[in-house]
């Protein structure tokens, strides 16, 4: 275990619901500004390697002390303002018996994509509660030794989840799941409805075990044009997130959506991600500023000297301008070789910058 | 050779000064809307596939008459309103001696990445009007036989040689090339200083065989926040192109570019590309109506049916608005696999939807 580093600004002892955290995704006034970061339990840190020198990815996964451990562990260790519960946005393709696998230094694998409407049909929908329960019990196991920042639980959106499906891994170009968007519209929806089903009994099964807030990754819809992603996407993502926001703060995430965060919004959320390659204030400008806002440093700063780092967090934050809503964290997760005293940097770096 | 098919708008006997692509380029009023496509001189299409049989790509590339031949062949296969040279923007790092080489399937590769301070101090300016005369004679040669449209030059912006140089390859998170930028600005300066130097005098060398108009290339700018690229690659860009829009249009590309395209406007350019990724009219908006526009039709749209490519093109030219200065395009490259008839559609439908 890492030695235990409670931040200047640590929110023990505080109610959750008051915690930085959480008030920022009501978009209320907040001591500073809240930060955590895509897989901050991840590759980068020796205590994760650590862990998974015993066991694979996916054993991980299914191991719920084990993925508590390595929630807690993390969000110690960087004394960031919220933990995120170990797991993996395709877990959820997992019982749908299309061999999910994670090949090492490939990234996840689909041994049987799914690009013609009768194995799309075949797809049997299963009961989230019995088959995925080892992630709420992750939870339930968080939460009770995690008592100072909030938890957030979260799932893949029906486009990014389909894009795996049907890639059968990760893409350049999503030729075969376009293809079959605009080829057999009827199978895409038929797709698409069944992980948006999926998807949406998942995250309520998470907030009942105890997630604090949920975060929908919808990390590959800046592939699409924002017609299509209007069309094809959204509605299964609004689908997806149904009575979710009624009961926690919805985070709703992507990558190069510069040009459609409107219709992103659109489809629901509290808070808006917003990558790296737009400003801040032009990001929140397109939002709208009655949701908050997510982002937005490019991950590959934390491989720069700390003043640069320093800098570039600085502008950020300058760009929100102290308006309640914002949550600090990179554009997308931290990458495998990142240094860790980077990353410990940036998150004292952003609570000292930002108090108020 | 492909039979010649002259498209009704086809611009024969016209001067090319008055073609609908250069009047555009200048937002003048044009007959239709004129259209080009990124790699319409590509695998998709048999007749170079039959070239390719023969000879490999740099093959190709070095031999100025194959070269001029396959540029003509696509134009006039397609009855697109331009012609662009057929070339690569990596050939500008061969005489600098990295090992350039293009491996079947794995595209483009450097076998010597240049990372260090050391390597960079090595490199040696050169002689672009003698080494890369190959590319200046195929130009002479297919502005003598193809009278009829405009022929572009091209050549990639610094940032994007760059980062093929730093990387040796293509790039997921541009790692190194952001290390190197952050972790040594005076390395970076002068690596970027040489490539626009090289960059420029290849640009007016190719307006001196007889190029009409320039693109440049900076297909991977938008892997960097708007900050970093205003600080690190656009004064690079602009002296890349110090000169060159007094001479003949430019148009200056970018791929996942929705949040900076004023950015890229301000680094210079007569007309500013836009991906897919953000509604036409939005993106013109971004980039100021006294400056052209190209794109921006998603490339896996011509996998879809006709009726879908239709519709999508019909978007695109209703947000366009018959306001001058629009030259339609995809928003990158043409794919492989994509069917030839559905290019030839495309060509075909913009130019009677949009005859004025």
């Amino acid at each position: 275990m890492l030695k235990v580093v409670s931040g200047s600004h640590s929110q023990i002892h505080t109610p959750l619901r008051e915690s930085a955290f959480i008030k920022a995704c009501r978009r209320e006034p907040t001591p500073h500004t809240p930060i955590w970061l895509m897989r901050q339990a991840g590759r980068y840190m020796p205590e994760y390697r650590a862990v998974r020198d015993r066991m694979s990815f996916l054993e991980l996964c299914h191991d719920s002390e084990q993925a508590a451990d390595v929630t807690i562990t993390a969000a110690r260790a960087l004394g960031v303002d919220a933990a995120i519960i170990f797991a993996d946005i395709l877990l959820v393709l997992e019982p749908l018996g299309v061999g999910l696998e994670f090949v090492k230094g490939d990234g996840p694998s689909i041994r049987e994509p799914v690009r013609d409407p009768a194995r799309i049909d075949a797809l049997q929908p299963y009961d989230t509660a019995d088959r995925l329960s080892y992630v709420y019990e992750a939870i339930r196991l968080t939460r009770a030794e995690l008592t100072e920042v909030p938890l957030i639980g979260f799932a893949g959106a029906p486009f990014t989840l389909a894009s795996y499906l049907i890639e059968g891994g990760g893409s350049r170009n999503y030729v075969a799941t376009k293809q079959l968007m605009y080829g057999n519209e009827a199978a895409w929806q038929r797709l698409m409805e069944l992980l948006a089903g999926l998807i949406n009994s998942y995250l309520h099964s998470q907030i009942d075990a105890g997630a604090n807030a949920i975060q929908l990754f919808d990390s590959w819809a800046g592939c699409l044009s924002p017609t299509d992603y209007a069309r094809f996407a959204a509605p299964h993502s609004t689908a997806a997130l149904r009575g979710i926001s009624e009961r926690a703060p919805v985070i709703h995430f992507g990558t190069a959506t510069s040009g459609m965060l409107g219709d992103i919004r659109s489809a629901g959320g509290d808070v808006i991600g917003a990558d790296w390659r737009i400003p801040l204030d032009r990001a929140w400008e397109a939002i709208g500023h009655d949701r908050g806002i997510q982002g937005n440093l490019d991950p590959v700063t934390l491989f720069a000297p700390t003043e640069t780092i320093a800098q570039a967090a600085d502008d950020i934050l300058e760009r929100a301008a102290g308006r309640p809503g914002h949550i600090f964290n990179l554009g997308h997760g931290i990458l495998p070789q990142t240094p860790v005293d980077h990353v410990k940097f940036l998150v004292d770096h952003v609570h000292e910058k930002s108090s108020r």
